[in-house]
């Protein structure tokens, strides 16, 4: 074994070796063909009780906790129990610290017996984060092998395992309690998750598949129950293609309206396109629960790139009122690039029909092509030529995945681009969103309510979960980092093999198209979850999870 | 001559033809020796009425013209009259365009005269605009004669004189008038005034001296009440200087907070520092009259990066609340690189007495080397190695002046930066910021409200205004671009040659610090006027206003 791979192999094993053995899947684990769909089946494990505590919304544990009924230490051993099982399934976590999760739990329970008051106002929720947060006591590797031991790949900063990033400092202020952080690809910049410690994260609605990346583990976890809601970010869709490929919401909010201080990431210092810290959940409840009291804790006091945008209650209730009139939605069921699968086109359909029967008003979308925002963006992440990510791989020499050489080759490239490049496509970025905010503008003279529309729906992906090694097209995610819109990931349905047929005659529009289309099998795809995104303006968090809300109660489920 | 003389020269003529044979002044103009100080000399040329009109403030103008008892058009004509004089006087002018603004200004009058009404809260003020504002019937020359006839230097493009940029569009709609544009250095980027086509714009205060830059023509024009208020752009100090300089108030917004769409400028598309757009005015209360009423028309809705925050009249009551209690200001009266000149530091004295003559308190401020900053953006303005500047020199094969060859050469460096470079720089600054935030925050400590300090003030510029083709340091403004903190000047006082001795056996910190101290005479700075900055966070820039003003009754001048 090369010296990567030990290390690699070691720091997984003692990571699961965190698990107690008496929550250690006993026997072999079923294959995909086995069992598919393994987030009903996890339950086997669970008693009722840590089945009852893990299936509550995170609105509900909280108050819960804070009404005497649920200790905290109760909550997170459950969760502790259900997240070491789905990682068992999927290899979903990156780090595990369950012993110091209980102790913090401990101290939480003591101090609501001995002053009858929470620390906050997320007091004993478990919270899980992707591995870019830094936490202290263990290692932040977000895939890197070359990472373990360092702070970010630099040895003796004395920061390792001791420095939090500002987001956990703030959490932990709340009460939150964190006790794992999950798996991201190698690099992050890739919608599927893997590296050389956890090999692949797989989607537990669908095992054949990808949990999407590159907060896949976040996806797959919370899809599994094994935490009430996390924290992921997201440059091209990051929180939003796990959110959507494994049948939960997630939201990237517009960059730096909630604080990256202190996070690692790749291509640190590329400001053309900013990636953005969003909530992944089980329900719209707990992702406001959390930007509420995230923004409560003034976080713009700490990040210097954080604007101050405190929580806006009157933004939310004013859309909750206009949402008992009429609202008028724009609707783009094709990017102009890539025609989108057979259950995509499927829930496009559903969230039209379900939009106009409670009564709302839905147009076509037509806006300046979103094939430019794509090329905006490939330009940014291109800009080093990849020397950011190779050094980092240089640090151990560590096997490169195939998702990651086909953007960034076996080596960097030596052609970096210039500042005068660069600059251009800053320029092309800001003229791209200044003519999508006019076209905005423009459909006020069509919707009737004498507003622009008031947001706009366009499939999550153009596939349900993606194949592995087949994540080949970003546009339908990109399109709105490019603009900085907020955007909110909404579960619709799931694939269906008897009705979403493939259509076998298809002429591909280009070659993204053709391998788009190449890879659908409707038996594959079987029983995978299928997403729309709802986009706002930029800053509109609030606004836009209200009418997150408003689609669920389109799609027949309650708000939660 | 040559031809880009011969073009220089005829834009020249033609603008200066616009001025109404009657407003010519007769004779010659006294030269700088004979008339050192014209803000008083300009009024003989004027009536009463029209000195009482350009001496208003802007706020008793809207309301005078709003009343009915006095008419856009005469308003107008009195501005009109009063910059003529000014631009013959010290050369602050671009573009000269009375016919269209007395014609915009009867319309208002009519529309005022049909309806009772007025068009918005500025119906009829003049407002004078930095000649990088796109206003339709006149060229943008930004100094470059290579963009006479052009679109910032493009052929073809069909906006030529007819496109205008958004604030230009905003204020327009609120019911400012346009009449002239004022003078900029070539590039924008020096402290100073200087083209081809006016030559140098001179400080009415005291014409040995510059107007500062790169608003020096606002500054100059409202220091001659040539206008009532004015809008500058700031990326190291460019409103902030020439207010300083010409003893008049400035803000710098952060960035983003006022609509830069459609403005030109150089090194489009360089994103590690933002320039940002802000007043300039003769007091605080016109600032705050247009910073409100621009944010009401919604600026984001119409330039995509501007941060939705409307005007927070609760942030403006509550720094008004604070004020009647104890405020703590940090005082810092030495960047540590360059000391200030006799005058500065005199009136750095002067503020701080005030301040504790009002109850309130000041403490030391300390924070993060300030020479970083410089470095930072000194770095980010050098990016393209001149690219930018030098092509639209060579449009026109001009000549460039000598404070410019020293920035950028007299050709561009083929030495690029690159990706890496950049992305390196951007993370200096990040930290940087997150270094001062941690510091300024940690001031709660110590200033005895519970608060951190209120806001922080320091030298507007190590000299008063700066002696023609030495304006060698940057440093006190450039530090709170790089921070993106709100900032305003105040002015403090004037100097004094028989108060403000050199000290001839000074021994200079460095070669900044020895040009700068070698650059003072007592004989030839006496009258130039004095200013501090007073700064606060990012965003602040309601409660600046509020302490800007607080300031001004501490040196015991009536709040506007």
């Amino acid at each position: 074994m090369t010296d990567w791979e030990t290390r690699a192999r070691e720091h997984a094993n003692d990571v699961n070796a965190r698990i107690p053995e008496k929550w250690v899947i006993q026997g072999k684990i079923p294959t995909a063909d086995e069992q598919r769909d393994v987030t009903g089946y996890i339950r086997q494990f669970l008693t009722a009780r840590e089945i009852r505590i893990t299936e509550t919304e995170a609105i509900d544990i909280v108050a819960n906790i804070a009404s005497g009924t649920w200790k905290a230490k109760e909550v997170t051993e459950a969760f502790c129990h259900r997240a070491a099982l789905a990682h068992q399934l999927v290899h979903c976590l990156h780090e595990i610290f369950f012993a110091a999760a209980i102790s913090d739990a401990e101290k939480l329970d003591d101090y609501f017996e001995r002053t009858g008051q929470t620390v906050g106002p997320l007091h004993g929720l478990p919270v899980s984060l992707k591995d870019q947060f830094h936490v202290r006591g263990v290692e932040t590797t977000m895939g890197y092998v070359g990472w373990l031991g360092t702070f970010e790949g630099r040895e003796g900063t004395g920061k390792e395992k001791v420095f939090e990033s500002e987001m956990a400092r703030e959490l932990r202020n709340l009460g939150a309690v964190f006790y794992i952080k999950t798996s991201v690809p190698q690099t992050l910049v890739s919608g599927e998750t893997f590296n050389n410690f956890i090999g692949y994260t797989n989607n537990p609605k669908n095992r054949h598949l990808s949990a999407g990346g590159s907060s896949g583990g976040e996806g797959a976890l919370i899809a599994l129950k094994g935490s009430p809601v996390g924290f992921g970010t997201d440059i091209a869709g990051s929180i939003r293609m796990p959110a959507s490929a494994n049948g939960i919401y997630g939201l990237k909010p517009s960059a730096y309206r909630l604080p990256y201080e202190g996070v690692a990431t790749s291509l640190d210092g590329q400001n053309t396109i900013q990636s953005s810290i969003g909530p992944l959940a089980p329900c719209v409840g707990a992702m406001r629960l959390l930007l509420k009291n995230v923004l409560a804790s003034k976080p713009w006091l700490y990040d210097p790139q954080v604007v101050e945008l405190p929580y806006r209650d009157e933004l939310e209730q004013c859309t909750r009122d206009l949402a008992k009139r009429r609202l008028v939605f724009g609707i783009l069921d094709h990017d102009g690039v890539v025609t989108p699968h057979p259950p995509v086109a499927r829930a496009m359909g559903l969230i039209r029909s379900a939009i106009e029967d409670l009564g709302h008003g839905v147009l076509e979308w037509k806006p300046p092509a979103h094939s430019r925002a794509v090329g905006i963006l490939v330009n940014s992440l291109l800009y080093d030529g990849g020397q950011d990510v190779h050094k980092n791989f240089r640090l151990s020499g560590e096997r490169i995945f195939p998702q990651i050489t086909g953007l960034y080759g076996e080596t960097p490239s030596d052609k970096q681009q210039n500042a005068t490049d660069i600059a251009a496509n800053n320029v092309l970025k800001r003229e791209y969103q200044k003519e999508y905010l006019d076209y905005w503008n423009g459909t006020a003279e069509i919707t009737g309510t004498g507003r622009p529309v008031d947001a706009w729906i366009l499939p999550a992906a153009p596939f349900t979960a993606a194949r592995p090694g087949r994540y080949d097209w970003y546009g339908y995610t990109a399109v709105t980092n490019v603009l900085d819109y907020t955007t909110a990931v909404v579960p619709v349905t799931t694939a269906n093999k008897d009705i979403d047929l493939k259509n076998e005659t298809y002429t591909a529009l280009n070659d993204w198209d053709r391998k788009v289309w190449e890879s659908y099998d409707a038996e594959i795809y079987d029983g995978a979850p299928v997403a729309v995104q709802i986009v706002g303006r930029r800053f509109e968090e609030e606004k836009i999870l209200v009418l997150a809300e408003v689609l669920d109660e389109a799609l027949g489920r309650a708000n939660s």
